[in-house]
């Protein structure tokens, strides 16, 4: 009898930091990503789907948290881990697969290559509240153009996205930013001049000192200019009192760099001046200014205000890869948080410049820009804000009082979808009749198709209204509904109408 | 200078097996799915969409090649092999996802639960010709319904979803068949009554050797009954010369399976009654075709005829989970393969009734049954039918004469996609105009917009028919066309207007 060993039964369970989407949640999140498709659609973007899975070779490792294990990313060997099999990982972002067919087809494609694409990214980090491990993300990038104008129409485009969608204009920002602004700021910090992208720094300490600055600089929306200044300098304790490692900074160096955070001013001129004093000399630093003054510029003149874009200084994105400017869409309304405290919305969309990630494949400068837009922090917005029912409305439900009579009813569901309604027979076990219109309440099926032996004989069908009968059920004194039958008698040969009748009565 | 080691260019390539997907052949796949999801929706299936991650013990072992190494699926550790880590792995189909699901929230759903859903699958197997390690799945399924009116449904919805997406009348066949018909005919076979799944087999041997049965029959349409009947005894050559083992049966067991898989007649009515004689005695056997003679039925009374729909015996579908009807959907139109010869296109889906799948997790019977549309399988049909044209329409290009004026190019491609005209502005260096205009066709692109200096003083712009002009150049003798001009200059404020009439001339 050894052979009989039992297995135990595997859990039935989402993998941690995973979830499913049900009914609505899929259909409103495909709705939006048709919704942002035709926006970049419009914009002269073509689509472009590469596959979950890259080689590990050309991700590269970009992610804002470098020190996490096994780099944030899940990554397994092509051939079940045989000695010489490929390393293989899914995609943390859409950015370094495009980086990568821009680099792979760039003798086909035309140049620069406009592509947007849409969906899932796998990210191997800790999950939290609202903080999942595959998300979706719906980018368009312009690979091939060096000029500023390209920054400035991905701005452009994400607003017109954002409100496309249904965010209204007053209910985010777009927020613009310049790395080699920074990157000025830092030469003048470290009183160095060399290579303005801090990944190709050809010393390794100073780029592990630059990589922590950015990280620390990119956490000063949450976290403040005090937080910012005691993490640049020897540390601080979190809230859940945590000892964290400052960089290492003198106070003069961080002050620089608060200073610099903290530019921001009235208006995208005064703002501008601000950070023209604050890097100085620095050659890089100046033309990051300039840029940022160009694509001010361009923006105003297409009638794209500080409404809806701004300079703003104290966005940095965590990414390594950023170049040139960065940008950033933020919700600005208000919702509240799973602790019932009040808080901003914060961050649903960002990208930037990243002129040397195509160089990484062919040693050959290649400028890019795109944006990534969060689409399930987008949808969570608008959930909160009430613009999404979050509901789909049910299929008729024909049920079944006599199993031998199946064909007589499957006839009817063909009916109804034939004339475009969404119908179906009852499927489960017809023995209890009260458990068929449990689960025609459950789908919110909007009506009930009845035909027992009797109404058989005399050719006729019961049709159940339950969205009335809901209405009454809950308000019994609802003289308005009432004085509409719940239930009807129609002709067989008039199912589909009255089907219809009884549907638009809520319509 | 030893920190200044540089490392070697990653190759830009797409991992083997995987391929990147542009323009039309996204846009393409999106339009089918849509088709797909509005049938199943009418037919009051609920959208799901699960994580492509499962745990591997979820997920479980069903695939056909269970020799292969890996077992066929991508799998990995969660913490990056830290030695409690769970083990992970991408989905190799869209129903261990779901049992998983319908286990895991079996106390809200509502029951039985119809869901579709659709999304790329992941199978670690050798790639070869159009034999991707990522491909879509469109599936639909029905749990916790006994009744095999749930089958005919299934199958009714496949015929009509062919037809959806384009397929027309006569150009497919959904063939039906039964697996309680084969374990009837192995019973016979093996002269033993037991377990009517091949899964729960409590004999280890007599499953291997069923499930090699299966693996054997399930080659029918591609070996022959010949071809079959070599591999069930003593085993054959095949085409490359390699020496394939035999299951080892007796020419008279083997004889009983072929006159199985070889049963269909030129009705159902006759199909059936065949198969009625060569199940004999057995009592799952004759189940198994009492069931088909429902689904026959219930079909026939819907208008699904031998034309669309038939009852086929060598029907078998490899996975190992298929415990009633099965059935597979088939196109029967000819194509060109890649060297040349016509050969019947083949099978684009398939699925059947798989009753203990849900009671893995739960111990539970839990009936279920569902298809699973091979996408792009199916797209790879209608390109060979020449139904899709494969081309997008490329956006107006409004090109740059002087950088300077950038803004005022923006504003242009603003007012056309105001309109809703695709539009761009040409985001490369714009030194070379001839490059631009080579952009241009390269985005098949239908107008180009053009000013200069000096139509900018006039305040005119040039409008450029890129269609017509292409049109010119391959014919120069075509009349018609050469009454139009392929250059029109309008008013700078008629552009809209301008380039409408442009577009219009080929629409």
């Amino acid at each position: 009898m050894a052979k009989q060993k039992k297995q135990p039964r595997p859990k039935a369970e989402t993998p941690k930091g995973f979830r499913d989407y049900f009914g609505a949640e899929v259909t409103e999140r495909n709705r939006m990503l048709a919704q942002i498709a035709e926006v970049y659609d419009r914009y002269g973007f073509d689509p472009l789907e590469t596959s979950a899975v890259e080689t590990v070779e050309a991700l590269g490792k970009f992610l804002p948290d470098v020190d996490r294990p096994n780099d944030g990313v899940f990554a397994f060997q092509e051939d079940g881990g045989a000695e010489d099999g490929t390393w293989l990982a899914l995609r943390y972002d859409m950015t370094a697969p495009l980086a990568r067919v821009a680099a792979q087809f760039r003798n086909d494609l035309p140049n620069p290559y406009r592509r947007y694409t849409m969906g899932p990214v796998w990210r191997n980090e800790k999950p939290g509240p609202g903080r999942f491990r595959q998300f979706y993300q719906c980018d368009a990038d312009t690979v091939g153009a060096a000029s500023v104008a390209a920054d400035a129409e991905i701005c452009a485009m994400l607003a017109d996205t954002l409100e496309a969608v249904g965010i209204e204009r007053g209910d985010y920002i777009v927020r613009v930013n310049n790395r080699k602004v920074l990157e000025g700021i830092l030469q003048n910090v470290f009183g160095t001049v060399d290579a303005v992208s801090t990944l190709i720094s050809t010393d390794q300490d100073q780029s592990e000192v630059r990589a922590n600055v950015l990280r620390t600089v990119d956490k000063y929306d949450k976290i403040g200019a005090e937080g910012v200044r005691q993490l640049l300098t020897t540390g601080r304790t979190d809230q859940s009192g945590a000892e964290i490692e400052g960089v290492g900074l003198s106070a003069r160096q961080a002050e620089q760099i608060v200073l610099f955070l903290d530019a921001r001013r009235r208006s995208n001129e005064e703002t501008l001046s601000t950070l023209q004093e604050t890097v100085g000399g620095s050659v890089v630093g100046n033309q990051g200014v300039q840029e940022l003054r160009q694509i001010a510029d361009l923006l105003a003149a297409q009638g794209y205000g500080p409404d809806r874009i701004v300079i703003d200084p104290s966005v940095v994105r965590g990414l390594g890869y950023y170049t040139g400017p960065v940008y950033e869409a933020e919700l600005t309304f208000e919702i509240t948080d799973e602790k019932g405290r009040p808080r901003q919305f914060g961050s649903v969309a960002g990208g930037g410049r990243y002129d040397d990630l195509v160089k990484r494949f062919t040693g050959q400068e290649v400028p890019a820009t795109g944006v990534s837009i969060g689409v399930d922090r987008l949808l969570a917005a608008l959930r909160a804000k009430g613009r999404l029912s979050g509901t789909t409305e049910g299929p008729v439900v024909v049920t079944v009082m006599d199993r031998d009579r199946m064909a007589d009813y499957q006839a009817m569901a063909s009916e109804l979808r034939a004339a475009g309604v969404r119908a179906e027979v009852y499927l489960g076990n017809p023995k209890n009749f009260g458990n068929q219109l449990k689960y025609a309440d459950k789908r919110q099926s909007p009506v009930a198709v009845i035909q027992g032996s009797d109404e058989a004989a005399a050719g006729k069908v019961q049709l159940k209204d339950l969205i009335l009968g809901a209405k009454l059920a809950q308000d019994a004194t609802l003289e308005e509904w009432k004085s509409q039958p719940a239930q009807t008698e129609v002709d067989r040969a008039d199912l589909v109408a009255g089907v219809k009748a009884l549907l638009d009565r809520h319509r």
